[in-house]
């Protein structure tokens, strides 16, 4: 089999740092630290990237993909807007503030990125079928990718997943297994699948093709910083589920410096959990180095995984860079949903709403610098979570069409 | 007040020429014809463009806009995907097919395209407030783009619409007013309520402010164009409501032609309608000139015009360009929506139902050449008519955490 992974050399360990041939392994054999994409860089220059694709593809010189990967059959996520929210910053007292809007992709939520990078480490190694576990949006973009690519697709989620994410999972038709228990009970299931002849062939994207999927979350790094003018933001508010994408992010940012792409400076890195499932603002706040497990209750089911992977990774970044992690109340994230939606036409999903939530509570604690340039992340689509604004799911008024009627109304 | 519409100079009658200022009038006061944008375009490059942003302001100097309309307050629609169809393409024997898929935009359909012209115009006049009638997706977008630029909103639907579109008008923030009737009483009511004392100030994007909004549906024509390295396509399946949106693609193609940005060639322009609400392909097949009105009774709820005003002119074009228009039944657009779906990976609302329905048809009835570059729209997104795809808005199983579990499912 040969493969063809671009920069991407090897995979490593990011615990002790041992090398491995690139493959479809995740765990380390040494200590069982994960493992991550290896690269050797050659030259890459803004001018080239700018040239590239409206997608992740431009970046494909930093990525463990092919370097054809823009003929394939992909859903060539990415390049969504990053909003300059003067809206929303005005209401937060924030002067310069950005919301780098991922709802924009093709199944509407940041999941796009890493399940096409996925898609092509699943061709490299020659699987029939994609599958994952998942909170709901990855499911979708899983579906929606493996049709696109012509793979098959099986998918599992925990069964009380909001109506319209099952649906957007379902209607792409790979089959779509309703788990009964929670996403981490949903996560050790697959896994356990891994190990089963049924799994042969079969990419769990976020299992076994992990070292490779969880680079696509690098791409929101990229763009943010190639759309502030090839500038790195000072501070950045990014949701919490596994904490992968917090990392990748980081990863990013140091990876553009290191080339030369954008100037070094400080960057703040702030997680944002949702309080019913915080175990990582709670080690934080706790001044503790790894993170307890907790059975999520939130509505932000997105962000509902109460054992999450990368959790020591993140509290070591939010320390490193200078930043935090904090968490919002169900009542605050549909709050922020609709402050979002009022002052910048943007409708997000609840992982939107901990995420601006958690901007708020910060800059009224004082805890972020509101003179500095900010990035919030939208990772999803309100569209996705109608529940949490059931509350305006319904007309102002409604009367028969006569102006004596619309007069009694306003 | 004095007024910057970029290149637009004027208003004139599509049916008597007749000239008139720049003003938010819509009816012309000879023949009671339409009124639309009239331009001196000045150069505009290939390469201009290619160097503008990734949304509809890279064509600027071919809208009523100001010169100045990217630095404005707006949800900067447009560059969506032009997506190479292989899989549908396939499917339908079509040897070279593409979707331009419109529900990449902020609020997931095409109506951002409009109403972010609309925005601009009532900037210009000095309105407070922003309405429109609607069947759904226009309420967000304008909603939505009220919001973002910082205008209030007040809009108007049909009160038995589907919850998602409910909910994505109101969650802005502006006022939703369902009315009990179809989208024709909405439409005559704002009609109405312009010539009445509350309705002063306020822009109606789809009545007064109409000769601007309808041009933002150029737009489509545009992208099309430059995604296909600037080439006409051959053939183009466009859905029909009012018949606007395809009347300016046309004029669109036109444009680029008479501006030397593409070739002159000939193609073909195919309108498409749910057959509960077809009164164009009625006529189109009895060989008449005038459309009779209908009342709707389909699932296709955002082409439920029942009386659509650009009718005639849509028969026109479909007729001078060799195209043709068709209709398709709500069972065959919800399994058109699938078919798209498991072949693309698009999730498609029930207008793109519409459209791929009727390239299925066209296909084959022999209407339509399967060796030519063939274009069909997606004019919205599947998240706001979930009804439709009800019977697969489920788990193909729900089983407890366990390979035995699994295994008997598979």
């Amino acid at each position: 089999m040969s493969l063809d992974f671009g920069p991407a050399v090897a995979l490593s360990c990011r615990e002790c740092g041992a090398r491995y041939d690139l493959g479809p392994s995740f765990a380390c054999l040494e200590c069982f630290g994960p493992l991550e994409a290896a690269y050797e860089f050659g030259t890459v220059t803004r001018e080239e990237i700018a040239a590239g694709p409206a997608n992740i593809w431009r970046y494909k010189k930093l990525l463990p993909v092919p370097g054809d990967v823009e003929q394939k059959r992909n859903m060539n996520p990415g390049w969504t807007k990053l909003v300059k929210a003067e809206g929303l910053g005005k209401s937060l007292g924030l002067k310069s503030l950005y919301v780098k809007d991922d709802s924009g992709n093709p199944t509407h939520s940041f999941k796009d990125r890493v399940v096409a990078i996925a898609v092509e480490a699943a061709r490299n190694f020659g699987f029939h079928t994609l599958s994952c576990s998942s909170t709901g949006n990855l499911a979708g973009a899983v579906t929606a990718a493996a049709a696109r690519a012509g793979l098959e697709a099986c998918v599992f989620i925990p069964a009380d997943l909001e109506q319209a994410k099952i649906a957007m999972a379902r209607v792409f038709g790979g089959k779509l297994i309703g788990i009964d228990g929670t996403y981490d009970e949903v996560n050790r299931f697959c896994s356990e699948l891994i190990g089963d002849p049924i799994g042969e062939k079969w990419g769990f994207v976020n299992v076994n093709l992990r070292p490779y999927y969880a680079e696509g979350s690098k791409t929101l790094a990229y763009e943010i910083a190639e759309q502030l003018g090839w500038r790195l933001p000072d501070q950045i508010v990014i949701p919490i589920a596994s904490g992968s994408q917090l990392t990748k992010i980081d990863k990013g940012f140091k990876e553009l410096i290191a080339l030369g792409l954008v100037d070094d400076k400080p960057y703040k890195v702030y997680g944002a959990q949702a309080t019913g499932c915080s175990p990582v603002s709670v080690a934080y706040k706790a001044g503790h180095e790894v993170v307890q497990p907790v059975k999520p209750d939130t509505i932000a089911k997105s962000l509902a995984i109460g054992n999450p992977a990368d959790g020591p990774y993140v509290l070591d970044i939010a320390r490193r860079t200078g930043g935090a992690v904090e968490d919002v109340s169900d009542p605050e994230i549909v709050s922020a949903i609709r402050l979002l939606a009022e002052t910048e036409g943007i409708f997000a999903e609840t992982a939107g709403g901990v995420t601006v939530g958690v901007l708020r509570k910060l800059v009224e604690a004082g805890k972020l610098d509101p003179e500095l340039d900010t990035v919030v992340l939208n990772t999803g689509d309100g569209l996705k979570t109608l529940d949490a604004v059931s509350s305006v799911a319904a007309p102002s008024a409604v009367i028969k069409p006569s102006l004596d009627a619309f007069r009694k109304v306003i």
